[in-house]
């Protein structure tokens, strides 16, 4: 894939969000909720946030995607996640899974596995940490439910992906997707995506986004919107690249207004949302930084 | 009612809730508490967020108003709901019920047809689908119960009022006003009131107010606060139409500021709250927009 | 303590925050854990918000200290919160307790109660009504269980500290603070630190942090991450004077950015977290006002 073809390709996506406002349905933490929320409508999709066991599957039936989201997890909701995601999926809309600190904890690792057991998931998005856990569990699923490492909800720095590791990063990804046919996003300085036998870097973001509680579990909605609004016949790839770098292209956007205001992470969030709400596909696809990779090499392409 | 009458009633809400400062219980949504609770203060109002079944009697009893919303619910909250608002009511003060969903989703028309049933209301609010949701079965009870169209929290467009049906609107909201002898408050892109024999269409707000989250919910706070700022004397049709033009007007005041500094939907949700904090009565006044209808034939009456 | 050894001490309590980047576990309300998050994220510090019982004591494990928040309490997560509060106290860590609404609702009141009489807590922070509950339960443990005066989670007007109940005020938190071990900080128009036989009078903030919400609960999280990042051989009491002049400082440059840019309670909301994220040490230290006091006589010493 080259700028150019994204470029054409992106034209569509955010278009077609707008046009065809998908109902998203998030079962999340309660933390990131209302951002979530609101980034979807900045995005031009809509929201709807419910995780009563009585309702789920209602709501499952008329939404066109969802996120379940292991932030805030408890016992309880991970039935109304099992119920939700396998009725999502029997619809072929996209499920959307972030394993939020299956890194650390055990009790979202062993979640985000047994989701990932019972509902197919179009997209697994986390930070390196997150992904490493469920990456290895997808290697050899005896060895690693086990406690892992420190590090709460944010990536431990040991798991950051460097020059020298990306190759194998990308291997072990590559696994996960085969093994579960979802495509993977590791989220960090630059992002990774794999699908099957397709992998790229994005380079769009900016560190402040690790600077605000959320910036994560907002991607998520609109990776979902992005899966959504693109329809079946869509190159789920290609979407998927596309929505990492706009989203990223958002943060820049926001950076960009924070310096010229002096603001800090509080304009920040906020100049984030303006920038989703004012964004276009064609400014979206002038700053895109999408890099297209071997998977298993690791080399560019083209 | 005329603009003028208005203008005067309206000189008193404002600043009945500043001086008075109610303290509102609100059993509602987790997406958009933080917002709920940041509109009642900057209105003048005290909030407190509550739901646990040991406590929610004790602040009702403590509480000058209540808001019920549907929105993010479980099971084991219907439960502090009905204790909440049957003792909120036994006291005397208003309840807002907000049956977010309703239009959609089973459990939740459920739900709010069953507070209904035990809480008397002093309004009720919600958009198109929610409110016709209701007032159906209000109509004819058995009828109903299944479920009924899409769209999620959102309004269908189907349910929008139109010229053409505004008429038997009013008619569907004013057998369901009559029966739960509460007010509704149908909101869209303008305002419909019903409270018995009364009836008027606002005409402030802005579509931007759509396009963030929680603008419903804040406005069912700011409501409950102006009934209760209002006391037990007031003209609950009065003070509830311009509470919505006011709610309304501090969303015409963060779209200018908006246009003004070039900001997206994360600027008019701050300007928004900005402009609670700052409004005063004499203000909502003069741009106030209320027009008294006849609930029957929907006709201007002056 | 003279405001110059509060100048040398302030300013290694910022920079050792952003150095160490301690996580802090929150176990808090729905209303105000994403502005909590987004202050530890803005002062340094990493945030995870978690309450589900098979992850608080793994979660305790890997953090470097904990604020339990009372508000939106539910039965189920009293048990998550002595889980957490009991290992990570084994730990040496510090551990927050914000007895939300202690002053008005009898169940917060005995939760609060229960969790000192198992948790050795670093700190207990509230208004002067949820302060001087907890030292009346400390003084005459029979009495003061009933309920108490109304005010939700606001304090009540009557419990305010004047020039002539401050001595009285106290000797109370003395006897709270002895009793528990605790240092005990009643924040309102000024804030109070007691710790056994020292105390402090801040004078730092302004009346607009009372307008909106979660203020508290930042500056909860704020004084965890401050502990956690002073580390073992810190002196608490310095530490949390200098942090409660820190966060109050914030208000007031945020209170300034309001007053230049005309904003509201949404602007001043952003602005503070602004503030935060780009405070420094001797920013703070060159506006802290802190009058050592003698807890018993309440005269200043120096």
């Amino acid at each position: 894939m080259t700028v150019g073809n994204e470029r054409a390709m992106g034209t569509a996506v955010l278009a077609e969000v707008r046009r065809r406002r998908p109902l998203i349905h998030c079962i999340t933490n309660y933390v990131t909720a209302g951002d979530v929320a609101n980034l979807l409508l900045a995005a031009g999709a809509s929201p709807v946030m419910a995780e009563g066991l009585r309702e789920v599957e209602d709501i499952a039936a008329v939404s066109q995607g969802l996120v379940l989201n292991l932030g805030t997890l408890k016992e309880q909701t991970v039935d109304a996640m099992l119920l939700a995601g396998t009725r999502t999926a029997a619809l072929g809309h996209p499920v959307v899974l972030d394993p939020v600190g299956a890194g650390s904890i055990a009790f979202r690792r062993e979640t985000a596995w047994k989701i990932l057991g019972q509902v197919p998931c179009a997209l697994i998005r986390g930070n390196a940490s997150e992904i490493r856990a469920l990456a290895e569990l997808a290697g050899d699923e005896t060895a690693s439910l086990v406690h892992r490492r420190g590090g709460g909800v944010d990536a431990d720095g040991r798991d950051a992906v460097t020059e020298e590791n990306e190759s194998r990063t990308l291997a072990l990804m590559q696994a996960l997707s085969r093994r579960m046919k979802a495509a993977v996003l590791m989220t960090g300085q630059a992002d990774l995506l794999v699908d099957g036998d397709r992998a790229c870097r994005i380079e769009n973001g900016t560190p402040m986004l690790g600077r605000i509680t959320g910036s994560g579990c907002m991607m998520d909605g609109f990776l979902a919107a992005c899966l959504a609004g693109s329809g079946v016949g869509a190159d789920r790839f290609s979407v998927l690249a596309w929505g990492a770098a706009a989203f990223g292209v958002c943060g820049e956007l926001a950076e960009e207004r924070c310096r010229e205001t002096g603001g800090g992470t509080g304009s920040f969030r906020m100049y984030l949302m303006d920038a989703m709400s004012c964004l276009t596909d064609s400014q979206a696809a002038r700053r895109a930084r999408i890099r297209e990779l071997d998977p298993i090499g690791a080399g560019k392409r083209g």
